[in-house]
């Protein structure tokens, strides 16, 4: 039996490989982290959704809120501003929260270790992605090798990136052919009910979505064209 | 400057850890878990006593007690037993925490990248140890490298495991030599008061201290000789 965990945060790109792991494998089980970020409780929700969409009945919530201590985030310090999208900009963005996928990947691995699950899926895009350093391929790799080393000799763990070279609108593509409820999926960087459509997630999606010829379904507060 | 975050559990391992780092760096700072392991508060106790005696006054305490709800290991599972000592035991025994030191090192790379820390030390043993996957050379090896892909390209992290190849002896032998006050540490992983010296890790801790030909300046309930 294929069994994977997948990391769902409730966003487009988790929901799309939630559904790409649901093809692949048996049982899927899904991994959701509260970390202190700002829309925290409207992720919740969107995760939830789909859980219940796609009848996935084995969860996990984590609080590492401890994330917020160690700060150094626009996403988890609420003294810092979200900035406004720059599509443009090639540097490390202030979003970015320090190895946040090495944190998450990594308590999928303990998970997947008890639970005996081999795969574990996440919704990484590097190509059109953030500037983030903790959603490049290497990465991936590299953790794959220490999820193996690091856990018992019978635990074969495997890191699934299945979108990770799909730029944005490909994303959309592929969600539209699977039939992913993008209408409860949520993106949004900054405000916890309906997305501001000013933040680089907002404007990434919206991108997106007219690159594919597509109507987003989600609300927006603002709804410039990127 | 020479910035290093040392992980200090509170047991004899870490604080010998700690002393070789305040000697290869200019500032130490303190990282200590909480994983809802049965010997929490002693173990805390064990950490501001050691921070107090080094003077060390950046430290960071992090919950992960969701390591309660993943489970599969008798250090965090109140309905497993710890199982008595066993040192001639070869495979990975049941207080094994699954891949707990993954979970321990990535945070403190999140820690470092935010504090611009450039070496995390931490007190594994592989030789004379648990059979801890998660205490391996190659493990560590591999999570540098992927605490330098998962980070941004100006933060250079090496893990440093100084006591890695040292037999129990040797440690307490180190541990004399650079006058780490070993009546502050605790290493039991059962009971939270007075060590149980029962326990893998007690029974590892008496033999090498009878092997070093010193005596442990803590109390046990018991003390066999191991």
């Amino acid at each position: 039996m294929k069994k994977a965990i997948v990391l769902l945060s409730g966003g487009m790109d988790s929901a799309v490989t939630t559904a790409i792991a649901l093809k692949e494998n048996d049982q899927v089980c899904a991994l959701h982290l509260n970390y202190g970020q700002r829309t925290q409780e409207r992720e919740l929700k969107s995760f939830l959704a789909l859980c219940e969409f796609y009848n996935i009945t084995e969860k996990l919530i984590v609080d590492i809120s401890y994330l917020i201590n160690i700060g150094g985030s626009s996403l988890t310090d609420q003294s810092m501003d979200i900035e406004n999208a720059d599509l443009n900009n090639k540097s490390v963005p202030n979003s970015y929260v320090p190895f946040r996928n090495a944190n998450i990947l990594t308590i999928a691995t303990s998970w997947a270790e008890v639970i005996e699950a081999n795969n574990i899926y996440i919704g990484a895009v590097q190509e059109d992605g953030t500037g983030y350093p903790d959603t490049r391929v290497e990465f991936f790799e590299a953790f794959e090798k220490v999820a193996n080393f690091g856990t018992k000799p019978e635990t074969l763990i495997q890191i699934k990136t299945p979108i990770i070279n799909l730029t944005k609108s490909e994303i959309i593509t592929k969600a539209k052919e699977l039939n992913v409820p993008l209408e409860l999926t949520y993106s949004c960087y900054k405000s916890n009910e309906i997305a501001c459509g000013e933040c680089d997630s907002c404007a990434y999606r919206l991108r997106g979505f007219r690159l594919a010829g597509f109507e987003d379904p989600i609300q927006y507060l603002n709804r410039p064209i990127y």
